[in-house]
């Protein structure tokens, strides 16, 4: 069970020249080399360098994506999948070149199962047209990472977002994939049931392997009636430590919150300029509660009352859809309203998740960090899952700056460890954090090592992330 | 990727003879042969015959686990784990011999963290036992399965039980485990984060693999705070479609039920046998509700109007403790109560899962099949997750009823299988439905099974379970 170093992965000039060869005799118009599309297929979003594959194929069935990988197999070239791009660990870079298989073609809402409150789609739906779709239905998809992400992606990145502290994340959210795998064989991991004990979990192997053991193409999730009642508001706060506490407190009461995230005083401030708000430059809590009428008002009380308790503000609600839709949209658009306040600068992001007894201390502990190195560096968490985001803004051009903050990143992650908490709550590893992997897993990895060797004894799929070969 | 046939299987007599010899030495007292352990130790509540390991042994800690798998390792020796023995699909059978893992005596609760509403406990805890502990904290663990199994092998078996449409399966309700390996190593996967996305979900690559991957010897798992209103209460129904019908309903309109059982008429006369209750003999829905007094009485009415619109009865309400109390633990012994029923007959229980839009279909047509094999075969289910039992009683000495009895199994889980569901919901694969997983998993097992082979090569760990090798 050895692993590589990961400056052992070479390009394949051979294969890749036969595999561009024939692909490119098959897909015709779907098949493209052009250095334009390269670049964008492994546009990282953070700091991380490109990597560019060698063509960029738009498949438009299973079948399609399946024959795609076959030939890559036959040569031994990479496949890389593309959802949207967002990745903030190097997911879609091509550190050995190789087929980036784009997926946004493969965009169908195959059915809704409305009594059965599923879905199947293509891999390639974004969450937002998926709502979209479902929205005269009565019916939503919870997750919401902070871009408009593809579900294949979000499913491979196990992804959640603001709704995961009540609705979960892709890991429960997804009951079933249909995948390609190293070979070219199309695998469905389950049907429809809510509950299955057959056999091992295929879907959640695929869930979270971030493209190293399979493609995903399509996807059964979970939805959600729309609740009778929603009520968003906001509640201030003099420190992150009383706004933690809050949150600790809330969630060991059992409020039901539907979301729950922390901004710190930079985040709103950027936030206010991009989305044109006038948010108090305070430390904010934005809130949702999901149920009926009466259980709405319960949970706002409720939440009230240990919000004083902590020196919180009066809450400021966000009364109707409009306001609440625009107070959302605002909070999702946070990381490019930090990119549009970073000017010129990247951002080295990274995102840590511990047990909710600690998130007050690691938050605290984070930002002293960040402002004894002098960065400027936003903090905004999924609060009620322990979630938070620090976003290090570098000049990509200042050498020491880069430094300076992959010191703190790896302070945080490794604080994070030690309180018992995982290196990334739902950004994944791709690139970026292999080397904390390796730390957080321990033998572990060895054992994922191990199932990759088996479901991909080439290391055609996505290489050279999550491990280090 | 190629399976063997379940017959190639093989003892090794050598090995065995070696393993047992060290093991003896090293283990003393806590270290048995006598056939009436043995025998126990492969006891397997159903008609599936008994397989006796070679010797039992009771480890004390996950480092002795690990010592004993080092020595089976390396002679190439079945290990098999057992918990407390109530496995329904043969899976503390050791077909090939080996040593039987006991781990009833790993049974402290290492560490409460009320906090995160989490708590860490060894393998051997049984799920009674924490509730027991945890009562004056004012949590509870929801995941109850008929038995009062341990949490290891609630985790091994992906159980789920009357609790599951509020609060998951083990699937959900399982953070982390400790585990060691085919090699004798022990791994944790994961920390005490809510979520995480780092790497492969080793957690859930464990929970449901059966002790085929590894032996869970700790475990992390979710607790939930007790509601501070619950509500338990009857309502019987003129057909079992009424009340199917009256679940699909019920969780359409999103009417947050903790629990919702079906018995049918030969499980309530059963029931009331064993239990010492007079309950009406109909079709009956047991329901709870679980959250603040207005949010249950809320659901109690929306389910109530539910109910009325398909000819269902007046509720009764199970208004004290003790009352709720004794009708649940009726529900719980219903597997004991069937038993009783059927006298020197022993039974083929099965469990499928599907969507919940096929439910009433697929409880009637299975009804019919019963009673056109002129069986005796009670249903019980948790509808509101699309799961249900059939237990068919059979005389072992009479081969033409097995064989019917086998007959009526497979009409049941391929008509599951057909509505998209799964040929078991919560009892898992083991010896009993090898076949059937095959079926339903079509190429996916292949992946299983290389999964299989890479982290037990030489097939140690419970043999024969799960695939046909």
């Amino acid at each position: 069970m050895a692993r590589k170093n990961i400056k052992d992965l070479k390009r394949n000039e051979a294969g890749i020249a036969a595999a561009v060869g024939i692909l490119k005799q098959r897909f015709g118009e779907k098949f493209k080399t052009s250095l334009s599309l390269r670049e964008q297929h492994s546009h990282t979003t953070t700091y991380l360098r490109s990597q560019l594959p060698d063509a960029v194929v738009w498949p438009q069935t299973t079948q399609e994506v399946s024959d795609i990988v076959k030939i890559c197999a036959e040569h031994k070239v990479p496949v890389i999948p593309f959802g949207t791009g967002t990745s903030l660990e190097g997911g879609v870079n091509a550190p050995a070149g190789g087929i980036s298989i784009d997926l946004q073609e493969m965009n169908a809402i195959i059915s809704v199962n409305a009594e059965d409150l599923d879905v199947c789609v293509e891999a390639g739906v974004t969450r937002e047209s998926l709502n979209q779709h479902l929205r005269d239905k009565g019916l939503f998809f919870p997750v919401d990472p902070g871009a408009n992400a593809s579900l294949g992606g979000m499913a491979s990145t196990r992804a959640s977002g603001t709704n995961a502290v009540r609705y979960g994340t892709m890991r429960e959210n997804v009951i079933a994939v249909t995948a390609v795998m190293a070979d070219g064989r199309i695998i469905k991991t389950a049907n429809r049931a809510r509950k299955s004990s057959s056999g091992y979990d295929l879907t959640r192997v695929l869930v979270g392997s971030e493209g190293t053991l399979g493609i995903i193409t399509e996807l059964t999730i979970r939805l959600h009636g729309i609740p009778e009642a929603i009520a968003a508001g906001l509640c201030f706060f003099p420190t992150v430590e009383d706004a933690c506490n809050t949150t600790i407190l809330a969630m060991q009461s059992g409020i039901g919150m539907a979301r729950i995230e922390l901004m710190d005083v930079d985040a709103v401030a950027s936030v206010n300029r991009y989305s044109k708000l006038d948010l108090p430059l305070q430390i904010l809590l934005l809130l949702e509660f999901h149920g009926s009428q009466d259980g709405v008002r319960e949970q706002q009380k409720s939440f009230g009352e240990i919000a004083e308790e902590f020196g919180g503000s009066d809450f400021q609600w966000a009364e109707s859809t409009e306001e609440r839709t625009r107070l959302w949209t605002a909070r999702h658009n946070c990381y490019w309203a930090l990119k549009a306040e970073a000017g010129e600068k990247e951002f080295l992001t990274t995102d840590v998740c511990v047990p909710i007894s600690h998130l007050a201390e690691c938050v605290t502990q984070t930002q002293k960090d960040i402002s004894d190195a002098g960065l400027y560096g936003p903090i905004i968490g999924h609060v009620g899952d322990g979630n938070f985001h620090a976003a290090l803004a570098v000049d990509l051009d200042d050498r020491e700056e880069i430094a300076k903050a992959e010191e703190v990143a790896e302070k945080i992650v490794m604080r994070a460890l030690s309180m018992d908490g995982t290196c990334t709550g739902e950004h994944g590893i791709g690139q970026g954090k292999i080397n904390f992997a390796a730390i957080e897993h321990g033998d572990g990895i060895d054992f994922m090592h191990a199932i990759k060797m088996a479901l991909d004894p080439d290391n055609i799929m996505n290489p050279g992330k999550l491990f280090a070969v």
